[in-house]
């Protein structure tokens, strides 16, 4: 129930965090139940919905095999979302024509089920690949979901939609702003680098603010650049993402695009996103350390991503993360080749403010015991300074473990 | 000393496998000595050279972080290459102006040693980075290794490029063209992924037939793109990767460049090429098993690569492979990731031949004993057909096992 727990997180003190989840900000609510899809019982079917008419903003994964429920929602994101009917233990995903018709009849059911407009339910799914849904068993457990929505629903609905996940992912928030105090309620389903499945990632954001949907758009863009899209995934989203955020007014306190409050309001939403984002690192399968890496003086945002990805992606470079050695050669050697072609580098490299490389080459020796004081942080920050230019881009990735290669050549689907 | 162990090389009947190495071609002496570079006392100090004027071809690392011996080679080969001095041990990378100095230092020294004409020695060095090579233990092995140089030096100076590598790479051809027989030895450096330290590949090719300069850079190049270019070694080369070529025409057998003695010479040289590279593939640290991925269907060869880099690179599938699972989703995945952004894929998926996927979805259910008997095979062959053009590629990776995070966790420069 801790939202903040990362270094790497800076909360305003605008910020308060509360006891709660995506069903605190008001009228909201949620519930989720054991459907019978995931093999073990446990709770596997979500329906998350606001009371009243609400703004919506949503990401989705660009993957191009992307599951049937992100071509649903995307259609229901047309006329504006009011909630979301969620399922986990399948994803169907690579399912074909199967798919998009499950997808669209678990969108009817829950809309009848709750009463609410047509077409105005998003659609997630996550879990095994390949497999069609087991229908007859989403639809009774959208039936008695829907009976059980209720305000403090939250806390079964994120049950529902986790599948590995052992780091908690949700919590609330009070924000004071100038007009009064709105909140923020969210709750996410990722473990890290990925879970053994697929790497989904799913996140609801619920708040009881006032924002026109434009905005919402541009906060939720804003928030998701510094935190879903800057953890490493295995380097890529994977078919089933998605990241929805409601809004419906009920604190009576609306946010213009051009205040004070709307810089506030961002910083909180992107405060929650970037915890929820590490949470998911810190979750990542096997992971012991969560590593902050920060390139600076590249030429452009896009070569600073590029290296910082390649660096994030790199088998030796997380190894050696995980074996606790501050090894700047390997560092080195994958920005050169996300650089490949270009001018000798003559880069600065630091762990926790530590030179270890300077102008590409040993920088002064460390003490051995600083080192492994840094090294032995469960979370590290690095930085590489590429004396190219003025552009800089951070990422977070988890270390390379055993227990991960275990996890994932073990799991079958 | 065998080279043609794979499965995935064709050998032409034109080809006969001979007992030997880079010496095995007329006119070419070799050495290797133990200089002290190395803390084991093992040889780590070698050089080669062709006795009479050669033609030669190089490639180098693209890699921004480029090492030394890369600068001064490249400095070399204008004037023509005739032979190399290397060292392991140590791989003279980020090591400033200090190791470009130690690096042609080391080209005078085997120059003067070997009497040779100024200016035509490559140099080449793999091994730790960041620290400075020991020079006065480099030039003492150099003059050394001059006086040792033999016909029958090629297996020592295969000893003393070598570092990690447990699988023997290297061996000899005769080449039977219409002109008469001409030979090709090749020795190679290089464990697969990659070598704890830096995934260095180093690469030397000798023969004794007559090739001009521009024919022999196109025949080199055309044989590294389906071989050095086309295994997975951490998504791209290191910092002192190299490939060298002399022809030093002592058969008396001339190859033309229209002529179908190049077409045999070619093929002959491409799957010599091609079985280094698998070796280096199999001996990467802690494979079980190599994968060939070929990509089909795509729209350009760029795209086809573009995926099959994102697979080979995919932690995913790599571990899939070492779990023995037919885990076609994963691929699916990563492929789409590589392609986001494209219209939805539709692709079919062959583990040897037995359709996984089909347009998309799950394919004809195989049977179990089929899979478990293509997935224990240490050779395995997939191929990915994306529907949306005619253009191919293949690439070649190992599994990802507990052994490699072992072995990269805890290996310290």
């Amino acid at each position: 129930m801790h939202l903040f727990t990362s270094k790497f997180v800076e909360k305003s003190e605008h910020v308060v965090e509360l006891p709660g989840t995506v069903t605190t900000p008001a009228g909201f609510r949620a519930a989720g139940v054991a459907a019978g899809i995931k093999q073990s019982g446990k709770l596997d079917l979500g329906i998350i919905i606001s009371d009243t008419p609400c703004s919506s903003a949503a990401l989705y994964t660009k993957n191009a095999a992307a599951a049937a429920p992100i071509t649903v929602s995307r259609e229901a994101e047309q006329g504006g979302l009011i909630g979301a009917v969620v399922n986990s233990g399948s994803a169907n995903a690579c399912t074909g024509s199967q798919g998009i018709d499950d997808a669209r009849a678990m969108a009817v059911a829950a809309t009848k089920a709750t009463g609410m407009e047509p077409g105005r339910l998003a659609v997630a799914s996550t879990g095994v690949i390949g497999v069609p849904l087991p229908m007859d068993k989403v639809k009774a457990g959208i039936a008695q979901a829907a009976q059980e929505l209720s305000e403090h629903g939250g806390g079964d609905f994120v049950a529902a939609i986790q599948t590995t996940d052992r780091i908690d992912k949700e919590g609330a928030v009070e924000v004071k702003l100038a007009g009064g105090g709105v909140h923020i309620g969210a709750c996410a389903k990722g473990a890290g680098m990925i879970a053994p499945n697929m790497a989904t990632m799913l996140t609801f954001i619920t708040t009881d603010a006032s924002v026109a949907p434009g905005l919402l758009h541009d906060l939720l863009i804003s928030a998701s650049a510094s935190s879903f899209n800057a953890i490493s995934v295995d380097g890529d989203m994977s078919t089933n993402d998605c990241v929805f955020l409601l809004a419906n007014g009920q604190s009576g306190v609306a946010i213009e695009p051009k205040s004070a409050d709307r810089e506030l309001f961002q910083a909180a939403l992107s405060a929650i996103c970037r915890s929820l984002a590490l949470k998911m690192v810190a979750d990542g399968e096997g992971a012991t350390k969560t590593v902050e890496f920060t390139v600076t003086g590249a030429e452009s945002k896009e070569e600073a991503a590029a290296v910082a990805k390649a660096i994030s992606g790199s088998p030796l470079v997380r190894t050696a993360f995980y074996g606790q050695d501050a090894n700047w050669g390997r560092i080195m050697a994958a920005a050169g080749a996300a650089l490949a072609g270009e001018p000798q580098l003559g880069v600065d490299i630091f762990y926790e403010g530590i030179c270890l490389a300077r102008a590409g080459a040993a920088g002064p020796e460390p003490s051995e015991q600083n080192l492994l004081s840094i090294m032995s942080q469960p979370e590290i920050a690095v930085t590489m300074d590429l004396h190219r230019g003025n552009a800089g881009h951070a990422m977070y990735f988890s270390d390379l473990t055993h227990d991960y290669v275990t996890l994932n050549a073990e799991y079958t689907t």
